[in-house]
C-alpha cells in the first residue's frame, strides 16, 4: 500500500538485507530499519519494530532465511541454523504463523541457501496474496456510499501487505467505490488512532477516528453501514478473539442489526480450540492505560499520565466474541458463516 | 468528601469570599480557587474551575449572592443585582441549574442581602443533601461484595458533596460494606480515569480504572455486579442523555442481565421533553480527541497528540440511552422505574 504516494510492503529482503517499516515510530515518523543479519530481524521482533501476524511470519521466515545465507560456508551449518531456528523462536513465543514460517524456511535452508531464501520469499508473497483475496471476497459486501467501522488495526501494517480488516476497503476503494470509515480509537494502545487512520489517510481514504465509547451511538443514528474487525485467534465454532473492544461492538452492532465481519487468513482458524472458552486472555501491563506517548506542539515525543496519579488499572489485552454476535468470517477461501468453518477441513 | 483525609464541598462561602476546588487542575494537583466577586465566580463558572449541573447551579446562587453584598449600599441597587444577573447567566448558558439558583437568589435578593445570602447557602446545603439522599436510596440495592462499574465522573465533584452515580458507593462504603468500583477510563476527556478515580481513591474505596473497550467483556466474565451511571437530561419517557458511551455499557449490561441504574436529582427530568428523539446531541471540538494533556516523569504538564496527525476525529459529547435499558432510576425521592417518572409529578 502507499506511503507518500509510494508503494510499500511492511517488510521485504534485499540481497542479505532484510527491511522492515518501524512500527514502534508510527504514525509520527516513518523510517526503514535495516538488518543485515538474522539476530538484528530477531529485534525487531522482538521490539515490535515489526508486529502483527502475518508480519512477524514473515519477519521470521527472512530471519532464518539471513541465518542461511551467513552460514553458508560454515563446517557446522546444520547446527548453526538450528540455533538460529531457536533463537528467532523465542522472540515471542505465542506468535503461532512465526514458528510456521522458521519450520519452513529451515526445512528449505536444509537443501539449500537458494531455496530458504526463496521459501521465505514465497511465504511473505503467500502471506500478501492471501490477504488480496480476502480484500477481492469483502469487497462482494460493499455497496457504493457505505461507512465501514473497523476497531483496532487490522491493516496492511499487520500483514505483508493488504491486512485483513482493511483489505476490503482497500479493494472497494481500489473498485472506484465512494465509501467512508469510522476507525474505533482503540484505547489503550490506540492502533486504530495511530495505525489504522494513518493507513487509511496514505491511500486517500475518507475516514474519522471516532472515541471507542461512541461506536454505538453511531451505530444507533444509522451512521453504520457494517462493520469488519480482524481476529487473533479463532476457535472451531467460530468464537473469536479480538482485541479489546470488539465484544461491545459486536453486541452494540447486533443490536441495530448492523452486519458485523470478522476478516482474517484461514492460518487464524484453531481447530484445536472447541470453543472461546478455552482461550485464555493475556492481561498487559497496566502502564498501557496510564500512559500516553506522543508529539507536543514542538513535535518532540513525550510520555505523559494521563489517569488519576494513585490509581491502579485493569488491562485486559483481548476479549472473545460468541459466534452468535458475527455475521461471517471474510477468509481467503471465501466468506463463511462461523458456524460452518468444519467445510474448511 | 475527603481529600487528602480532610472534608471538602466542591464550593462554599466563607463571609464575601466564594471558595472552589479547581477542577481544571485535577487529579494533577489540588488546589482551591478564591474568589473575591461575582465576576470572579462568573469566571470560575465560564473557565470550567467548577464543572457538573449541581456545582454549577450552586457556584451561579453564591455569585448572585457576592453581588447583592457588593452593591448593598449604592443607589442604583436593583439594576446592578440584575445586571449580575444577565452577566451570570451568560457564562454557561445551557446549564438549566444555573437559571434556577440565579433567579432563586435573584428574588431573595430583592428582599434582603442577608436573605440572598442564606439561599444560596440553602441552594448548596440542598443539592448536597438531595445527593445525599440518592446515595441512601441506591445504597439498598449494593450487596456485600458487590462490583460496581461506573462511567464518567457522576461523584461529588460534579455537586456540591456526594455527587449522583458515586454516592450510593460512598453510602455504602461509608456502611462498611466491602464493595470495589471498576472506573471506565471515558474517553475522550477521561473524567472516569481522572476525577472519579481521584475522588475513590481519596475515600479509600478499592476501585481499578478499565479503558472504556473493557466493560462488556469483564460483565461478560461476571466481573461486574451492578452499574450506576449519572444523567445530564432525562426525558419524560425514561430516555437519557448521558456522557457518550453510556448507552454502549447500557446495552452490554442487558445482555449479560446486570442491573443498570441511572442515579440522577429529580431536577434533571425534563418533564417538556417527551423523548430521547427531542434531545439534540452535542458535538465537540475534534481535538478533545487528537489531544492529551497530563505530567510527564518530571512532572510537567504536557499535551500531546495521540492520534494519527493528519486524520480528523468525530467527538460526540453525549449519547441517548432509550428507557428499555434502564432498571431504575435512583432520585433523592426514591428509586423509580424509567416508565413511571409521570409517578413524580
Amino acid at each position: 500500500m502507499r506511503v507518500n504516494n509510494r508503494n510499500y510492503e511492511t517488510i521485504w529482503m534485499d540481497g542479505l538485507e532484510v527491511l522492515l517499516i518501524d512500527q514502534t515510530k508510527l504514525p509520527f515518523s516513518f523510517e526503514i530499519f535495516k538488518s543485515n543479519n538474522y539476530i538484528e530481524t530477531s529485534i525487531a521482533i522482538k521490539t515490535m519494530i515489526v508486529r502483527g501476524a502475518g508480519a512477524i511470519g514473515a519477519a521470521a521466515g527472512y530471519a532464518m532465511a539471513q541465518a542461511s545465507i551467513e552460514f553458508e560456508n560454515s563446517h557446522e551449518y546444520k547446527e548453526k541454523i538450528l540455533e538460529a531456528k531457536k533463537h528467532i523462536e523465542g522472540t515471542r513465543p505465542t506468535a503461532q504463523n512465526l514458528f510456521y514460517a522458521t519450520e519452513k524456511v529451515y526445512q528449505a535452508a536444509l537443501i539449500s541457501t537458494k531455496k530458504a531464501v526463496a521459501t521465505a520469499k514465497h511465504l511473505a508473497q503467500q502471506n500478501s496474496d492471501d490477504c488480496k483475496k480476502i480484500g477481492e471476497y469483502g469487497n462482494t459486501l460493499i455497496k457504493e456510499g457505505y461507512c465501514i467501522e473497523t476497531h483496532c488495526n487490522a491493516g496492511w501494517l499487520a500483514f505483508v501487505d493488504w491486512g485483513s480488516a482493511l483489505s476490503p476497503i482497500f479493494y472497494a476503494h481500489k473498485q472506484g467505490k465512494g465509501i467512508s470509515v469510522l476507525v474505533d480509537e482503540t484505547r489503550p494502545r490506540s492502533q486504530g488512532a495511530r495505525l489504522t487512520a494513518w493507513e487509511l489517510e496514505n491511500e486517500h481514504i475518507e475516514h474519522k477516528i471516532i472515541p471507542d465509547n461512541a461506536g454505538a451511538w453511531l451505530m444507533s443514528q444509522k451512521k453504520v453501514d457494517m462493520m469488519i474487525v480482524g481476529a487473533d485467534r479463532i476457535a472451531a465454532n467460530g468464537d473469536t478473539a479480538n482485541k479489546i473492544g470488539t465484544l461491545e461492538k459486536a453486541i452494540a452492532a447486533k443490536e441495530y442489526g448492523i452486519p458485523f465481519y470478522i476478516a482474517a487468513p484461514t492460518s487464524t482458524i484453531d481447530f484445536d480450540c472447541s470453543s472461546g472458552k478455552e482461550i485464555i486472555i493475556e492481561e498487559r501491563n497496566q502502564d498501557e492505560v496510564h500512559l500516553q506517548t506522543g508529539p507536543d506542539e514542538n513535535n518532540v515525543l513525550r510520555t505523559i499520565r494521563v489517569t488519576s496519579p494513585h490509581s491502579n488499572a485493569l488491562n485486559p489485552a483481548f476479549d472473545i466474541t460468541p459466534a452468535k454476535f458475527i455475521t461471517g468470517i471474510i477468509t481467503e477461501k471465501g466468506i463463511i458463516s462461523p458456524n460452518k468453518l468444519d467445510s474448511l477441513l
